[in-house]
Order: structure tokens, then C-alpha cells, then sequence
């Protein structure tokens, strides 16, 4: 289930998503078990996303980037 | 499975990316089968894709924006 860097050295989205959702997360003062209670995931979900191990889906995404009070596509930002 | 409109008007990620991959498909003279072909998805996969009908992961998002050459979260650029 694990994600890798591309050969060109370009971070997958997943790579992208588990970097963006850290920092965001931590920028709000927020822990995984905070997030993962204003998203209405389980914190072990959230701590594996932000690991780059959980194939996330688009509802998923929404919920998290809800919670942060953002746009989805800002979770995929390079 | 079907995603509808949040009762503020605004369009759910799903639905977000189903305008968008239609339009970028449209743009770029593909079909659902050409998409489907490049991004080595199954063309009944991309159609509910489309239709906003299917909870589709961040692998393969990241699939179908590699197959129209750009980058993931501008899939779900409002």
C-alpha cells in the first residue's frame, strides 16, 4: 500500500496530500486525534494518510480539507 | 453511492471533479474509452467517475491527471 517518490523526483499525491494535511494539521494547533474528531474519521485513518500508507478516497479528502476549514483541492497543492 | 449538492450550493468534491474531468476530456478531444485507455482504468470506471457516482481514490485521481498531463488538485479546482 505504500506510496513512493516518482523517478523524476515529483512527491505522488499521496506524498503531497500526507505533507499538506501535517502542516496544515499543525498550523491549527490541531493533533491527528483533534482532526480525525472534526472529520468523523478514526484517528489511526488519519494517522495513516498522513503517512502516505491509506489510499484515500475523494469523500475522505473532503471531510479532512472540511475540517480544516479548506478546499479539497488545497490537500493536493505541490 | 450518488453525491449531491451541500444545501449552501456548493458543488461536493465529487462533483467538482466530475465537471472537471468532463470538461478537460472534452478539451482535449478524448473519449471516455481514450481517457480510461490512458490512465489504464476500465471506460465504465471513468463513466462514473463522470457521473459523480463513484467514491474514487487518490491513486487514481493522481491516474487520470497523469493521462490529461496535469497535475492532481487541479481535478478539483472549483
Amino acid at each position: 500500500m505504500e506510496s513512493s517518490p516518482t523517478l523524476t523526483g515529483k512527491c505522488t499525491a499521496r506524498e503531497l496530500l500526507a505533507n499538506n494535511l501535517r502542516r496544515l494539521r499543525a498550523e491549527r494547533g490541531m493533533t491527528q486525534e483533534d482532526l480525525a474528531f472534526e472529520a468523523n474519521l478514526h484517528r489511526t485513518f488519519v494517522a495513516h494518510v498522513e503517512r502516505g500508507v491509506r489510499n484515500i478516497s475523494i469523500d475522505n479528502i473532503e471531510k479532512l480539507a472540511s475540517a480544516l476549514k479548506i478546499q479539497s483541492h488545497e490537500l493536493l497543492m505541490p
